[in-house]
């Protein structure tokens, strides 16, 4: 749990921000039954080249070979594992609003290796309920709680105003990741915890500006933008 | 309305990126009343240098004055301007589960000038009813309601099975851009429309990733992922 994976070779940051990409289009031709994958039929999928695919794929392992094509199951594991798909990882989600509960509903957490194994929320009309199965427990009792459990990561789903405080909050009880929707930042607690972001509201102002600006394309998330 | 706004100055991609971000802190700075702000105070906030403030509020407009700080509110409206803010776009949503009521419900799109209108899914229980007074129609009904209003987003959030009928279905009836919660990705259609991806698997798994190798920060959502 938590350990360090002994990888060989070096694998360079823009490689490892592309991994989840790979993971969801082998985990795709995996579903569909497809075994082996050209290089090039991979970057004409991901609309990348196909050097920067061999490139990628080549820097953390000799999954390919020469003519043959990538074997889909053993890259598709070998990456899985390299996320840390197959850890598990407890998860609090804090703010059982209608983002919450939607997250808490998808299958999206059991198949990265994160469990979900409770809720907190302030409104005491909700506490005492479960939602798919995950109880929902007064905030008040949010530290006392991930001291008794093995908490690793905290969702941040709840209102601005008090997500400062269950940041601090999950900081002191030894939580190592935060999976933040609010719009409030670490600031100096960054170097504290392991902060992803996902600012909604960005994201839908960046889409309204782009078709404002009349550019065609995508952007995708899960870019690092850590400052300096 | 979608008209390319007449910026005298020519505003960097990488600042453009940023502004969702300074939009959001001015934002907060103006609902507790603080009326001027040095680059110094912006700049600790945001966790970015001065220097790196001034040069991207300086590119579009000049904001602020030498000893004296930026004024809030000023800054805001134009920051707003630029980002389309006080547009209104018309959006549909493609998928009334859990993730697209939770959408449909906050704030979100108001704040950002978008006005849901319409929310579609298969699902016959729940089409004829509406969610925080947005109707459920049909997604058989989609292209027909696209082409008798005037609708400029689509928000996807129904299963990725699914996902790409729905996109080829907006791109054909003229929707500008694409809000993409689905797994898919555009392909060869990003040359039609412009997406704004949000993969929240990724995001996640990023976010495990990052635990397990060890390395305290933040990342971010929101960059331009765009290959090649």
């Amino acid at each position: 749990m938590n350990g360090q994976k002994n990888t060989e070779k070096y694998v360079s940051a823009a490689t490892i921000k592309r991994l989840p990409r790979y993971y969801r289009y082998l985990r795709d031709l995996l579903d569909r039954g497809i075994t082996k994958v050209s290089s090039a039929t991979l970057a004409k999928l991901m609309d990348v080249t196909a050097s920067q695919i061999r490139q990628d794929l080549n820097c953390f392992g000799d999954f390919g070979q020469q003519g043959y094509g990538y074997n889909v199951e053993y890259l598709y594991n070998e990456i899985s594992d390299l996320l840390g798909v197959n850890e598990s990882y407890n998860a609090v989600i804090v703010g059982a609003g209608n983002l919450g509960r939607a997250l808490v509903r998808s299958p999206m957490f059991a198949r990265r290796g994160v469990k979900p194994i409770a809720m907190f929320d302030v409104e005491w009309s909700i506490v005492g309920s479960n939602i798919s199965g995950i109880p929902v427990l007064h905030t008040s009792s949010l530290a006392k709680f991930c001291k008794e459990h093995d908490v690793h990561i905290g969702v941040l789903t709840l209102p601005k105003q008090h997500a400062d405080a269950a940041m601090k909050s999950l900081i002191e009880v030894g939580v190592k990741g935060i999976w933040n929707f609010t719009s409030i930042e670490p600031g100096e607690l960054k170097n504290q915890v392991i902060v992803e972001n996902v600012h909604l509201g960005d994201s839908l102002m960046t889409l309204c500006f782009r078709m404002r600006d009349g550019a065609n394309g995508t952007t995708e998330s899960n870019e690092d933008e850590s400052e300096n």
